[in-house]
């Protein structure tokens, strides 16, 4: 029997920190990426009025289809409208990206995988749990392999990938007969650059795309994503299949509220996310003149700051994410994000003028 | 790369019967186990309450304990009272046991795994995709194993297993210091028998029981079951820092209705349980002669009626499982389902009791 997780370090790394920014007072959290706005009010009521449904026979829902509701299905469909042409057989509902990739790789064991560097650790943690062999790029290399992942904008570097880098993507999976997984969970605060890995020829055939309503629409505390695999991709019908032996499906309450979101309510989601790159901006402003990328169309700005960086602004009153954490290409960064309210954008605004200013 | 998906058969059993029994009017469906009790006004109240919650800055959530809250793990604890003494730190809320245990089999790549016979297809599934050995024992064998699974009251045969086969199979797999998987999904059906492992001796060293707020409160729209380790049991530190890496929680609304369904309204939850057992006692009593197990503690009867007893049984307008679904050891026998309303259990009471003369 093979024992993965003792592969495993010792914790997860987004419990640690936030162990370590608790234990401070007057430090402002901008490390682990959660939200802070409240949910529009009427995605709110469509939740109430979904689970009210359940008290009676005539509306009461049992078991939901593995793959979603048709009436999210379409609402996801409509969102895509203008980007990539979706049919609703063409997406699965998920209850979020980090157990839907872990399911995913079910079919991918002992699989040869790429991924980018510096990384988002939960990728390398689902690919240690299935024996898969990891080489770390940041452009497509020589040899073959079975899997790539990618995400754009880019958890922890706030990058977003080009077209051309895409495509240059899409070609090499395609030519070894690769799967393309495109982590699209930042996809809102990337409007006027590519979004979906599905604006890019050739896509269809070897891309899933992974997303979530976590940061598009503030749902994190909820739990709902979908997954989009297109019927060129052989992998479609096989994702039916094994989803249906893998899970039950998403909660009809939280389905209703991710329909609200995705269409009536988008315009005070879109709001949301003004808002919090409107605070990325003040972030950035702030650190004028620092070695830094990201907070343009992403919540995230990586900064490079040398070693030792999370405990010094931590000293400065501000909790960051350390960069190791995402991979020794990180030892010198932090990840700040700004996913907070404006007063805190603006105070830390200050302090991290304060640190750069210090150096 | 290990393609284990290849070895699925190509549908999922009950994707397959809901099908067949979907195509024929004027038939009872008593195949697929999903309940059709709406869930009490207290519950749904819950639910309603928390989804309005997160429409304002002071009450919002973002991620959840990737474990549970503790509203709802104290909740659970309280359910247990009187049969087992648990900690809240030995509590997983899960979305469900299919998933938890797909989650959970990353523990034991590889492994050699024991399945009850006749079996759930959802569990061999799921050690096909790890690529594990199985083997179908009805008692503990003579060699040793990595993983044994039991479900008790069981799918499909509605048997209960007593104290002492219980015994019987922690000491086995004390001895060969295996892992003892315990689904308890149906355990609010089994009043006045053994409805928790830990009830036996030695259970809280081995022993991982799978609980599922399904058919216990009506819930398999709304997803939330739990998992059960205790201290003693070297898993519960490698659960809850694997379950991190692998799940972000379950939605908020849910964990509240789920912690009212609990508590305040156990007595309610309780009344739907009572209902359900009572068809199962029509149904058993329209049986009358014929060679069969299962209703008293358990929601299922397990027929024997030979083969061909699916489309028998349909041409008499009552919709089954067939018993092949669940294995070899079932292929003369079928599933019958008292999750139904009392009309329709007394009209299919009579449509089998016209089935055994007939024969």
């Amino acid at each position: 029997m093979e024992m993965y997780y003792d592969k495993l370090p010792k914790e997860y790394l987004f419990v640690e920190v936030g162990k370590k920014i608790r234990e401070r007072k007057d430090v402002i959290d901008l490390s682990i990426g959660d939200v802070r706005l409240p949910l529009p009010k009427a995605v709110c009521e469509a939740g109430a009025v979904a689970a009210r449904e359940l008290a009676s026979v005539d509306s009461f829902r049992g078991y939901p289809p593995e793959s979603g509701f048709d009436f999210l299905l379409e609402a996801v469909k409509g969102y895509y409208a203008g980007r990539a042409e979706l049919q609703t057989d063409e997406i699965f509902v998920s209850d979020g990206i980090k157990s839907e990739l872990n399911m995913f790789l079910d079919l991918f064991c002992g699989a040869k995988v790429i991924l980018p560097t510096p990384t988002y650790p939960a990728y390398v943690e689902a690919n240690i749990l299935k024996g898969n062999e990891i080489k770390y790029c940041s452009a497509p290399p020589a040899e073959k392999a079975d899997l790539v992942i990618l995400c754009s904008p880019d958890n922890p570097t706030g990058k977003v990938m080009t077209k051309a880098e895409l495509c240059e993507w899409v070609r090499y999976c395609r030519s070894c007969n690769a799967t393309l997984i495109f982590d699209a969970a930042y996809e809102a605060f990337a409007d006027g650059a590519i979004r979906s890995i599905f604006e890019v020829d050739g896509a269809r055939e070897c891309a899933v795309e992974m997303c979530s309503l976590s940061k598009t629409a503030g749902f994190t505390g909820l739990r709902c994503g979908y997954t989009v695999i297109c019927k060129e991709n052989r992998l479609n019908p096989v994702w039916r299949r094994v989803k249906s032996c893998k899970c039950n499906g998403v909660s009809y309450v939280t389905q209703r509220m991710a329909t609200c979101a995705l269409t009536s309510a988008l315009p005070e989601i879109r709001a949301n996310i003004s808002y919090y790159k409107k605070n990325a901006e003040i972030l950035l402003d702030a650190l004028d003149g620092a070695d830094k990328c990201g907070g343009i169309f992403s919540p995230y700005i990586w900064l490079r700051c040398g070693e030792g960086g999370f405990e010094r602004l931590l000293s400065f009153g501000v909790g960051v994410t350390p960069g190791v954490g995402f991979g020794e290409a990180g030892r010198e960064y932090v990840r700040i994000n700004s996913f907070c309210f404006r007063s805190e954008a603006i105070e830390a605004g200050k302090r991290l003028k304060d640190f750069v200013k210090s150096r």
